[in-house]
C-alpha cells in the first residue's frame, strides 16, 4: 500500500512507521519535517498536501496540538488552539481525504487516554480527543467506497515519560511497538469507525 | 437559587424552565430572546452577559448550533460552525462562568444523544456533543469552591418530531417532562462530571 503519513517524525509517527514502512511505501508530511510541508491547522494545506500526493491506500495522522492548562485560567482563544489544530486539521484529512483514497483505503486518526481519563490542565485534550474519537463513529457510517476510519487512542507512552509524566501521576505506560501495532491494525485490518485503545 | 439560563425560549430551555422555574429565579438570555441579549458563537458576549447578570447559584445553557448535512460534502468551515457555537460557546460559559459562580454553584451543558448514536448527516453533531462531555468530566476534577458541572444528553424530544423526525429514523422519543428533571437533577443534585442520559 501507499501511505501518507502526516506527523511522521515524532514519537508515534516513527512506532507507525517501525509497524508498517517495512511492507509498504510511506509518504511522510509535517510542518517542518518530513517528504512534504503540511500543517493541520491549516485546511488549505492539507488540500495541497493531497493534491501533491495523489492517490492513496490510506492516511495516516500521529500529529496535533493541544492547549494544556490550568482550567481555572484557560481562555476560549486557547482552547481553540486545540480545537483547530488537532481537531479540525484530522478532520478535515477525512473531509478533504476520503477523495484521495483508493476503493476499500482507509483513514486512521489519533486521540488519546486522555478521551477517558481527565488530568489537571487536560480539560482541551479530553474535549479535542472525545470529538475525534466521536467523530470517527459517525464518519465510518457515511464514508463511500469502502472507505474505512479508525482512531488509534494510546495511554503515555514509556517514551514520552520524560517529558510528559509529571502531567500523568501513576498511569502505566505503554511501548511504542505496542502502539504501532493498532495502527497496523487500523490500517491492514477490515473494521471501521473503531478506537483503538492502547493502554 | 437565581440561575442564569441561556436558551431558555427553545424546546429544550422550556423544559428546563418548567422544572425548576417555580422554585428559583431563572435569568433568561437569547441571541433575539430572552432578559438578555448573548450569542454562544461570539466567547465577549457571553462575558458581558455574565458580567450583566451578576453572581448566581447556576448557570445552564439549553442552546447551540451545529452543522447537518452529508459527510461528502462536509467543508472545514462547515464543521467549524459546531465548534465555535454549541461546543466553543458552551466551554466558555464554563471558563468563564465559575468566576460569576457563588461557593457550592453548579453549570449544566447541554450535549445529546448523537454523542453516542450517530446518524447520518450527523458528524459534527457526534463531534462536538462528544467534546461537550468529555469537557465536562474533565472541567469537575478542576473547578474551584465546590462548583459542579454536568452534561444533559437527551434523545430527541417528543416535541420535536414535526422537525427532526426524519433525520432520526426508528429512534424513541422522550417528553419535556423527563427532559426537564434532568435538569433539576443537574442543578440541585450534588455529583459532577456527570453525563445525564435521557432516553
Ligand atoms: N506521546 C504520547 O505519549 C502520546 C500519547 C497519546 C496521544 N498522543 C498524541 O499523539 C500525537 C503525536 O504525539 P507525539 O508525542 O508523537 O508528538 P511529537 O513527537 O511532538 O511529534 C509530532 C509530529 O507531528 C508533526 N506535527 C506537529 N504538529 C503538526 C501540525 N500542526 N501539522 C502537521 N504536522 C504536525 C511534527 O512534525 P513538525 O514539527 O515538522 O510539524 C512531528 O512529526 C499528539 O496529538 C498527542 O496528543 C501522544
Ligand atoms: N430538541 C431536541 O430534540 C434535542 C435533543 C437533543 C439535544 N438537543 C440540543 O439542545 C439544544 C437546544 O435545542 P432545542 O431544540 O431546544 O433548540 P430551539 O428550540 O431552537 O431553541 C434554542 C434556544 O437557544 C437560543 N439560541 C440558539 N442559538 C443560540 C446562540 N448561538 N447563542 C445563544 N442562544 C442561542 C434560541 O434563542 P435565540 O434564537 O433568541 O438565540 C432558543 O431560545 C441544541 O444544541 C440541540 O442540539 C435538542
Amino acid at each position: 500500500m501507499k501511505i501518507l503519513l502526516i506527523g511522521a517524525g515524532g514519537t508515534i509517527g516513527q512506532a507507525a512507521v517501525q509497524a508498517l514502512g517495512s511492507r509498504h511505501e510511506i509518504v511522510s508530511a509535517g510542518r517542518s519535517s518530513g517528504q512534504h510541508r503540511a500543517d493541520l491547522s491549516q485546511p488549505d494545506s492539507l488540500v495541497a498536501l493531497l493534491e501533491a500526493v495523489g492517490p492513496v491506500d490510506a492516511i495516516i495522522s500521529t500529529a496535533g496540538n493541544l492547549h494544556f492548562g490550568p482550567l481555572t485560567e484557560m481562555t476560549a482563544e486557547q482552547f481553540k488552539l486545540g480545537l483547530q489544530d488537532k481537531l479540525l486539521g484530522q478532520v478535515q484529512l477525512a473531509l478533504a481525504g476520503h477523495r484521495y483514497l483508493n476503493d476499500g483505503g482507509s483513514i486512521t486518526l489519533t486521540s488519546g487516554v486522555l478521551a477517558i481519563e481527565p488530568i489537571r490542565n487536560g480539560a482541551n485534550a479530553t474535549a479535542v480527543n472525545a470529538a475525534i474519537e466521536g467523530f470517527v463513529a459517525a464518519a465510518a457510517i457515511e464514508l463511500p467506497r469502502g472507505i474505512r476510519i479508525n482512531a488509534v487512542s494510546p495511554t503515555l507512552l514509556t517514551e514520552s515519560l520524560p517529558t510528559y509524566g509529571p502531567f500523568f501521576p501513576g498511569f502505566e505506560t505503554v511501548s511504542s511497538q505496542r502502539v504501532g501495532l493498532a495502527y497496523q491494525r487500523s490500517v491492514e485490518g477490515a473494521q471501521t469507525g473503531r478506537v483503538y485503545r492502547v493502554m
